[in-house]
């Protein structure tokens, strides 16, 4: 049996690159800017040569190398429309890959490779069923049922950032679409929120006074007592527990497990998110458990990692 | 190889029975009453006992029993809360089916059934990631994944018609909850909705004069081009346009196949609700596909019948 595999995370600025025994522990990893379309490719080729030759390890003792890639995948392969990097636009990145690499490659959506990852070896070890958010510039989401990632007919699964939570928004999000979770309880939206009930109120605010406002800022007043703060944070609770109490009416999770920059608010943001999640969910999916991802940015460097195990 | 297997649909006021062999014909079909509790599971017996006998099968040569039940089913055996049956509430029925039969026994959720039903031998042949919902007193929902049934951990996989569409919905909904798909797009729902357009205008409409309003009124007034009941069928649509569409961000399926007493307003009833789909639906999820069921009132037992092949 092949000892280790390769995770990469491909984001807007850099590729994360971790070498993994197939226990999960991490051996080495590597950072590589990102330039663009095939250049990308070849960078990760001889980033991961070098890691090899670094650790000692021949190519024969890995199982493959697992993509994350910021935007859907289908079939393991087909990156589909890619915001992020637009050469990787329609292209069958495993194809490309292989022309570079001996290794055998799969490739899946970020959110989906950071659930895998928290599920193998972070905030979900334990469960087979799982609903994994990653709240940051966007709403991402990974569903694994029965251990294994649902990738979705178009690469579109887990994309809970998008269910239209009200139509009457006035607003377009990135999508296109009206009322998606993802413009209030995206970073954007939270900030856009706390803009909206200051702009409707006179109530004094620490929030006021700062014109680069971030979720952190919002977050941390909140904790503080800041009333626009806190009423901002309900809004965000509200609409992304409805989103996840829609997610569970689908799928019905063991556990969510929530991620990404915004879940650093910890156990204060979990809290409001579970209050709102058992407003909105339906009889038994109300018992649904929660918890924070463990990971951190290195989950999709483990979830893509063990993409490629489970190949 | 086992040639036979049994699928037993039980509904609130009779249980629907089947023979089929294994490319999913059936042989024969028998039909008993509800008398709720163990009662149903000692009659269901003996009619199975019966029908093998007519048929000159041995029960060896039957693979097993597959049940649909109309409330949640936990990890194919433990029923949950029943509703309609009280006597079946938190209560094991494959141990206790076992204690009267020697065939193998699975159950799911009746939605959950007609699903498997449809992909098996319905519209959804051809198909293995698909959201089946069933439109009638309620809006049930079986989700099949890579060809197999999600249940869910607390065996609510599916129920699309509770995900909360409008929060602010001054009636409550039969789940307790507010603004349930259910609440606009079941047959309650439907009538509802007309009622409530018929008080807010004096515009004349044949539904006017029905006391005893149903959806078939409905639908087939709006088909002559009534105004009250072509906006009840718009209000109906969007309701379940957008609940799809949460529901495709979630497990991105194939295809959409709509059953149920309402789905027999047929192709005029189905280019609505894929209108409003398409309106809600998120990127390349707006090219799900959509059909027909098939198999009326049969679904279920051909779906329990899989899934008792499928064990």
């Amino acid at each position: 049996m092949k000892k280790y595999v390769i995770g990469a995370d491909i984001g807007g600025q850099s590729v994360k690159l971790g070498l993994l025994d197939t226990s999960g522990n991490i051996i080495q990893t590597d950072s590589i800017k990102t330039i663009g379309g095939m250049g990308i490719l070849s960078d990760i080729n001889s980033a991961v040569d070098f890691i090899l030759k670094d650790c000692g390890i021949d190519a024969s003792d890995v199982k493959g190398i697992g993509f994350g890639i910021p935007g859907p995948v289908i079939g393991g392969q087909n990156v589909g429309v890619c915001v992020n990097i637009p050469d990787f636009d329609n292209f069958n990145l495993t194809e490309e890959f292989s022309k570079l690499s001996p290794l055998p490659v799969i490739a899946t959506n970020d959110a989906n490779a950071a659930a895998l990852g928290e599920m193998w070896v972070g905030g979900g070890v334990g469960y087979k069923n799982m609903i994994f958010v990653t709240l940051g510039t966007g709403v991402g989401a990974g569903i694994i049922i029965d251990g294994r990632l649902i990738n979705g007919a178009h690469g579109c699964a887990g994309e809970l950032g998008h269910i239209k939570l009200n139509p009457d928004e006035p607003e377009v999000c990135g999508c296109g679409g009206r009322g998606c979770t993802e413009q209030y309880s995206a970073a954007n939206g939270i900030v856009r929120t706390a803009r909206r009930i200051m702009a409707q109120s006179d109530a004094p605010s620490v929030l006021r006074i700062n014109e680069n406002l971030t979720p952190k800022h919002i977050f941390d007043a909140a904790k503080d007592g800041d009333g626009t703060a806190l009423e901002t944070v309900e809004v965000f609770a509200d609409c992304l527990g409805r989103a996840l109490a829609a997610g569970a009416c689908v799928c019905d999770p063991e556990i969510i497990v929530l991620g990404g920059g915004i879940s650093k608010s910890g156990e204060f943001m979990l809290d409001f998110v579970k209050k709102a999640y058992k407003k909105y969910a339906y009889l038994e999916t109300c018992k649904t458990e929660f918890a924070l991802a463990k990971l951190g940015n290195d989950a999709g460097i483990y979830g893509a990692a063990k993409l490629a195990l489970d190949m």
